[in-house]
């Protein structure tokens, strides 16, 4: 099917153009009470204390942030920011070498690049390169991918590299787009994929300033294929967003959902009062 | 297809109204039985007394219900009603300190608030909105639809912040509609999901008396969609409801069901004679 | 589509009638075997006479079984028939008391009661009553169902109030009733159903004398529909049926299988060598 | 359908006959390393004896043979051919009282029974059968069904009693066959099942010499239909013939495959050197 | 369909031919943190140094590789590239023997044999053998196809006994091909499941010098099919190059995938210092 610009779209890629950011790993784990209880107050302070110390001025940076989990996957998640995953991995051994890491139990975890997926721009580039006549992956076409998503790199930059919101209540999910027999996200014409992911952002925006979203790639990092996190005042208004959501087609039809994780917000000085069984005033 | 009044139906919006109230966490536990035997009689005595003591009030008020599970998926399970979510992970972290606590194993949870869902209404007031030709989403349905959900909400409020039921028995499991590649609840009409849980309403209503049922939602809190709590004197009419309920429509094709959790309410000054191994009488 | 009698099938109640009867409990573990081995000659009589004790007026009454089970899903099998789900958590409680429990490790379980399914007389009674004009579930059907399942069950007391066979193997196995996309069991017209679950009892008769089999309703208590327990001297039997009901439609079609535990029936005073590594011959 | 002989295939049993041998257990087992370096070399030695000393004998018969396995899912796996399941529960409680099995911990095991699917003599003698007009099932019909059976067992007992071949490695896995909603191996045509084991067995053939195959059926034993142990002296003909068979219309389609494990041959008077920690020479 | 050659080509074998070289084994563990922390400094010496001997000449002849996992399915990755099953199976007994593995908790592990899949020249060859009027599989074929073989192996050799790629990172996952009700790789012609390996290829072709791939078969030896290694400096290309390749039929449609595994390469002479918690500098 010849369009009036003499452009088939089935013949544009398939692949939407990504940008990738921070490298991100969620932490879960249990606390074991019992030998908590066990230790003597000093212990306990000098657990608390060392912890603390740790995470305080990351936590500042907006690098790292911890969160006390409801329900028995977890008593505590770490979220860490960095700039790469040497960076992550220098956390999780900084943290084996804690105190409090002879108290805790991995229970799960997930790895994960923040990463903008370019719908949008990419079909309006490939359609332009393809009018053009500059065929994909073709040496010209790779040089005029790289000045657009160069041109677009500054301004994506808070969104690439974002700090731990500072937010109450955390929800963390792991999700893939169906490969089914018969409805199949990844065989859909780009145009049909852009014009859902376009219809699900209208969604989200209706809940601008109530629920703050953080999408990160986990193709090649983990079991599924994006991480979401959910920032918020409110954990409602998670279920509500979500809900609304799974009436979108992109939801309905293609969306596969893992465990979700939720938590509340534990500041690094209030570590202690958390361990002694005291949930941290907002 | 345009309708008498001029508003085609499938231009509703698909999600229904909800309403949300409690905050609810069920926890599942198994009892390690030999460091229970292991402790003195005076320690044993003093666990039962703590934990009895902190349940108790909780108790009384409805807020919190201990059940005696039958299988090994636990020994115990806890039910907590809050009014938030930093209610129950307060609830959580009182428990860990408990003696008691020492002795337990978490094996399982659930997190989910209470949840109405509105068909009915919600299918009224989108149509009647269409027929004045008010755009879903637009500042002025927003505000329709919240004076609606305001005057419902009092009325609602028993339902919302319900007690936990004094019944015998109780029977938990979370259950998704659908979303399968050819059956797909969530792309049908809102019309004709209506009909369906209007017609699983009416099963639900025959059992009034027998069962009491408790639906919570927990779309972006936990693995399923829904919690559904029974409650009732005679366990058999647990599974008459949920066999017949499993013809209907919306169950034979649409759901999806996780485990089954059955317990036998313990009040808390009866503990001490659950973990000596007799079952308090009703 | 209008029958002879003006009846339409389409009209009868799907469901079918059931009556349930005892109450069931299926108990797998692990035996902790160096723990036992550590235990004095002393102990180990001790914990094998209290457990015997318990066991052996329970078993003459063909409440309690216990069976030696094969490969690592579980050492042990209690297999409990009793009145009330009371009566089968108060055994729980006995048991979890016995100095026996501490070297045992819980792996399974499955919680069900004794059910027959009516399709036959169901669908009878369905069509009766559709000719004389009377509504399923006014007052008026509601009484004559009762009426029709009190005469029955007089008849059916031993099938529904069981004693545990005395034969020397059993097969435990839960299993559901297929809801697929396109083959959806709870769908079929009842009269389908009724057809399909004679055939199906047709084979079953074949194994008379051969295999004893006793079928347990578990919506609403446990993971799947129904629980099967097989009873015979031969275990080879145990597969030759299963593999010939396999290709019945009922099974071929719509049948999904849990686990299969298989075990040797070990009488309450061979409990002793059993656990001294003699398998007790019958 | 009418053939040429007025017999209707459709009409013929579709269940093949089988014939069934010996009862099989696989063992999975990890060896607990730490506690095994913990002891002394005293007691090393009387472990490996005791161990060897139970296992020689049996293996002399072809009845046991151990298998040093590879990967996490466990370091041994026994394999047992026996007269029975009291055979088999007989070993297991032998085993379980070696001082050896302090320090294993079951990963798996495997229950079934050696069988001879006899798809090519089934389908001949029902059709013989249907076409003397005796009717299935009729004692008639059970007895030449017997008396056919009865011919063969003798030539059969070798395959249906057969010892564990001495090769080096060993593959085992559990399949089944499917049932889907479209694809369904039980509810195809006796006559096409027929032709796809045929042709099956034909790949199979070219590997003679290079790969032994022992079918057992576990249907109602265990939680899959079959189990397939391979046995041979270089491994990358266990893949090379599995994956060669994959793309016969009855592994392609109709083969669902569980757990693979892999084992290097351990006879018993080397268990010491592989307790050492040197895999012994072939 | 008849060709011009007079050869149908759905008369080709339908499996390719395959060649075999270096057996892998994929080790993953968590370390014990505290147990390690528990030792003496002398002690962690003397482990560092016991484990280090036996991996760096290992490492030095690209059999071995250790690394460092991110995230909670484990703490260390180990890699074994050997000449058999034997190589490997030695290799997990000697490491068992390590002071360093009674830290250590397998937590997975993969087998298999690095494996070319030969789409391309398997099609060439069936096609010339059937012009030729050879028939599969008949001595004469078959002495062909190993000549055929025989004469591409010599070339093959450094890409079937590989060393470990000295890269930062590694990624590793298993994966299926589908063998869906509609959708069945398996089924499809030879000729297009070429076309589609070919264009796959092409888009791996594009992240040379970025990313190096190694293929290795396990049907037959482990749960999945296939195990991906891919080696690379940036792991963000990781997630490209898998992300592009899953629009591709062959992925879109017909790829099944397990568990990631990502790890950041710790050489033998710096284990000391990853046990010590930091990690070591490229």
């Amino acid at each position: 099917m010849a369009t009036k610009t003499g452009v088939r779209p089935t013949e544009l890629p398939a692949a939407p153009l990504t940008m990738e950011g921070a490298s991100v790993l969620h932490q879960m784990m249990r606390i074991r009470w019992a030998e908590w209880k066990r230790l003597s107050a000093d212990q306990q302070q000098a657990t608390v204390k060392e912890a603390a110390a740790w995470l305080a001025p990351l936590e500042k940076e907006g690098k790292s942030a911890l969160f006390s989990m409801l329900g028995h996957k977890g008593d505590l998640m770490f979220v860490h920011f960095r700039d790469s995953f040497e960076g992550l991995k220098a956390a999780e051994l900084q943290m084996a070498h804690l105190k409090l890491w002879e108290l805790l139990e991995p229970t799960s975890s997930y790895l994960s690049v923040v990463e903008l997926g370019l719908y949008d721009s990419s079909l309006k580039l490939y359609r332009a390169l393809a009018e053009k006549g500059i065929e994909p992956h073709t040496p010209e076409w790779n040089k005029e991918v790289e000045e657009t998503l160069g041109r677009q790199a500054e301004a994506m930059k808070p969104r690439l590299w974002p700090k731990v919101p500072g937010s109450r209540y955390v929800c963390f999910y792991p999700m893939n787009r169906l490969r089914g027999e018969d409805k199949n996200f990844y065989t859909l014409p780009i145009e049909e994929r852009q014009k859902q992911m376009e219809a699900h952002g209208m969604v989200g925006r209706r809940y601008a300033g109530k629920v703050q979203q953080i999408i990160s790639g986990s193709i090649g990092f983990d079991d599924w294929e994006w991480g979401v996190d959910l920032f918020g005042d409110d954990p409602v208004q998670f279920k509500k967003l979500i809900y609304e959501m799974r009436f979108d087609e992109i939801s309905a039809v293609y969306a596969l959902f893992g465990q979700f994780f939720v938590g509340v917000r534990c500041p690094a000085d209030k570590l202690g009062e958390l361990l002694a069984g005291r949930l941290p005033e907002k």
